[in-house]
């Protein structure tokens, strides 16, 4: 099948057609900057590319844009497999289904799209619920059938409201009906931060349970500084007295659990902690030290 | 359609065929044990069940595993997508599609199993590898057409031996050939974690380069540790004198930071870490503590 000639982002608004603008006529205007839709039909015949050069780049890119779609191994309904991921964490937020529009239109509005199987339309993550997964990078797998959007959600992905679409598990499923029974998909560090999270849970709730060192240390500022300055002391040993590699990943493991208890008691997230860092190392290190304003340091 | 009574896991030699084993036919022996395929006939033939109870415990288990399968949502191909994630790192390793004998496989067995659509046959990822990803726990989404096999791959997952399939980033593709272009799709740590890498690489290489804080701290050992030590200090500060919640945040990246740059010097990686903590967290804090053994300490 020729490949049609992709000239812009199309219109969300009266997509399946075949109407497409410019980046900048859509996202141009305020109104539309965060519905991802297109203005009035008015606002875009009025619109047009302020340069030659602007115009001669986007024919530049389009074309790269087209001989990347025309890689991707569609199936016989034209679509592949697109995971939507957390940047920040890796938790996978949803699946859904691309065509060549939708990956065309992540690439260039840089906004999670889908195509809806149901609907038989593109479909923006984020266009009614307003929680927009912003992608930072795209990726195609080996037999270019499989694609992730890496990116942050502006807001929980899940249409119930979770913060994935992954919260039944098969292992709790076999185990038979509980209370409360969703559990997020979630990989180790933040099953540890959920635990942490629930340990502190049972001592607001004065909830008698097994002992506990993390609600020990949750009740204990002064023990749990020490602990972090003892920790952080093994690590630090581990190089300079030249331990196995496994002493290290010993240590380094208590370091980052006693300081994830230190991050509970003042309610920041390991999300937020990594945003920091992906903020930072787009930067040198350097650059980015001398950037910064630290106050009292 | 009628769901089919699931009497144990498929024969993966004789696949697709309707020949059902036990779990303990087909794991117990040792040969078998890696390879993840059926005994000879004979061998199958003089197993039995060693008890009444193991027997009913089993029927109960399988009814369980019916009514689950019989709860997701197929396709017209009998299909739902299948995603096998890291358990530690949240790496998405692959993407493949499972009919209702893979996932009952999976389950059953803890070895991530897919159904091919080219050979229409099951595969366990691993059976000729012997790279296995071993199934810790599976999730369905909130629509259940979509499957998490969050587990551990015990080798690289792709078949052209990188660590996973997703390898080919959109972004890059964009920009235009360059060497060495596979980069693997990571998320913030591991990006971090590849950059730290990557400096250390230049100094080996004696490239010069821009100026680098990571290289500064690689080559002295002294000025490394003093920073830990140093933001340690100013993440317990945060605690202590009850700073914003956006200063820890930031206090505990400088923290990873640094402590990720001693991992480097000591090549161990983040994964190992955080199967460090995995291990300990399924036990509660105190038992673990009481458990082991650390020396000199």
């Amino acid at each position: 099948m020729a490949a049609k000639a992709f000239t812009g982002v199309p219109c969300l608004r009266c997509c399946p057609g075949d109407r497409f603008l410019s980046k900048s006529q859509i996202y141009g205007g305020r109104r539309n900057h965060r519905r991802n839709i297109c203005p009035p039909i008015s606002a875009v015949s009025s619109s047009s590319e302020p340069s030659i050069r602007i115009a001669a780049e986007k024919l530049r890119s389009d074309s790269k844009v087209e001989t990347l779609l025309d890689s991707v191994k569609w199936d016989d309904k034209g679509l592949a497999v697109a995971i939507a991921q957390n940047v920040d964490t890796g938790a996978i937020l949803m699946q859904g289904f691309a065509n060549r529009k939708a990956l065309a239109t992540t690439i260039l509005s840089r906004k999670a799209t889908f195509y809806s199987r149901s609907r038989s339309s593109l479909w923006t993550k984020g266009e009614t619920s307003m929680n927009f997964i912003n992608v930072h990078d795209i990726f195609l797998d080996c037999d270019r059938d499989s694609i992730i959007y890496l990116g942050k959600p502006e807001g929980p992905t899940c249409h119930t409201g979770a913060e994935t679409c992954y919260y039944s598990s098969v292992h709790d499923l076999l185990e038979g009906p509980k209370p409360n029974q969703d559990r997020l998909a979630s990989t180790t560090l933040y099953s540890l931060e959920a635990t942490i999270s629930q340990r502190k849970d049972d001592i607001e709730a004065e909830q008698n349970g097994k002992p506990s060192w993390t609600k020990k240390l949750l009740l204990d500022k002064e023990l749990l500084c020490s602990k972090i300055r003892e920790e952080a002391g093994e690590l630090i040993q581990t190089l300079l007295e030249n331990e196995d590699g496994s002493r290290t990943a010993s240590e380094m493991a208590d370091l980052l659990y006693h300081a994830m208890v230190l991050l509970k008691l003042k309610d920041v997230k390991m999300e937020e902690v990594l945003g920091v860092l992906r903020k930072r190392f787009s930067k040198s290190g350097v650059e980015e030290k001398n950037s910064r304003r630290r106050p009292g340091k």
